[in-house]
């Protein structure tokens, strides 16, 4: 699902200074290359730019990265590299520490949609904040957690907590980017009174019978338009969110019309 | 970031009928085993089980997808193949498709947080719905889009949107679970009056003022112990969210406690 224009559209948030200001993550002793880019692409898509790495395993730059990136090349660029936690964290003011397991230990947990509402919070009275995450297999030490403020929790299936580094990145920096964006909206909703919504079998059916009887007109004025043509009426009767009492309607709004045709032109 | 017991978790997940009503999400024409298998594991990480292929280009099942899935059993076991999109969605009400750019089509598009709100109610209505996937390259194409009723954008940054299959169901499927979740927590925050909050080295030489003068006394009772007792005294410390102000308060205090016990101990 990529956008195919990265280089220009990263001149664009460059520019637009979408850089400016957001927290910082911080990966301790990430294994593999591939995974470190992963995350830098994550990062980037959510808006954040700043990456520090502590001890990588494979050292830095690492190739694997690039690739795995897929042009995040923005926040690879920057990458700045550490030997211990404590000298990657030194200039923050807030750390937060993403593990999958609560550890035996005394700390305040949020989810990462209040994380990220906290972070916005500190960012607008001017406080740096880090967030940290530890390597794929191991997660985070409990030295390491010790070091932050605050842990994250990600509010998974508590039968299935299965996250690889670059996924639980991703979401913790969607939240914060979510926490920007314009405020909420009503769910969009269309009442249907006594009737349900039509399955999608039953609407296919009405395609079907629709098309059928417009392939007998000129309806379709040239075969290269057809497609288009009929992708377009399906998709204004799809806007319509028809019920099963409509599409029956419709069913018989068809045929009525085809008789009148007939009635109209008798012969044809 | 794995769990590590997931065969006893997911039991116990069944039995708690996670995996019941929950949004089918179905995969058009997906490539490569891997990311199928990718796709599982943010499933059922957010609590979704039913996944839909349709014509997979390597077939089904698919050795790759295994692995990939660390652990997604419950998912890949229930897997349906089918041959077309109208015969994958022929008996689901509502369809969301979830493409990385809007297309010339008149569609009504939401946020994977707003469809996420809408599918619970379509769900308590007792609609059935699914969440419609393209592959990895190209997305969906118009006609796949066509089928569906809504079309799901994430609001990602527009110099940089670029994410794999398996991370949009991921999102997709994330804001959906969170839409179950308890409700809205205030985000938590210290005030810290006329003074700031300390950096982490600040905090840091803190540490190494207190503790190179407890390795002075009999405090570490056992070698084995210090690292714990370091750590539970660090963390205490953390959660005061100490000032700057603070921290040369407490450097103070402990050169004040360590003088005051030499002049209760002359010689010592």
């Amino acid at each position: 699902m990529s956008s195919g224009t990265n280089r220009r559209e990263l001149a664009k948030a460059d520019a637009a200074g979408i850089a400016a200001g957001g927290p910082v993550v911080i990966l301790i002793q990430p294994q593999m290359g591939e995974n470190i880019g992963a995350c830098a692409r994550a990062m980037l898509n959510c808006g954040l730019t700043e990456l520090r790495l502590v001890a990588p395993r494979d050292g830095w730059p690492n190739e694997k990265a690039v690739s795995a990136s897929a042009g995040a090349t923005a926040v690879l660029d920057g990458v700045k590299v550490f030997d211990t936690t404590e000298a990657a964290i030194s200039d923050l003011q807030k750390i937060y520490s993403t593990a999958a397991r609560v550890r035996d230990l005394v700390k305040d947990i949020v989810t990462p949609r209040e994380a990220a509402a906290e972070v916005r919070a500190h960012m607008e009275a001017g406080r740096r904040v880090g967030l940290m995450f530890g390597p794929e297999r191991t997660g985070l030490n409990n030295d390491d957690i010790t070091l932050s403020d605050t842990m994250i929790s990600v509010p998974l299936n508590p039968g299935f907590s299965s996250l690889n580094l670059a996924q639980a990145v991703l979401l913790v920096a969607y939240e914060w980017w979510m926490a920007g964006e314009a405020g909420e909206t009503e769910p969009r909703y269309t009442h249907t009174g006594a009737s349900r919504p039509a399955t999608k079998e039953e609407l296919h059916n009405l395609f079907v019978h629709l098309e059928g009887e417009l392939d007998q007109t000129g309806f379709y004025t040239h075969p290269d338009k057809r497609p288009s043509m009929i992708r377009n009426v399906r998709n204004t009767l799809q806007r319509a969110h028809l019920t099963e009492q409509e599409i029956r309607t419709f069913h018989g709004l068809i045929a009525a019309l085809v008789g009148r045709k007939k009635q109209r032109t008798p012969g044809a």
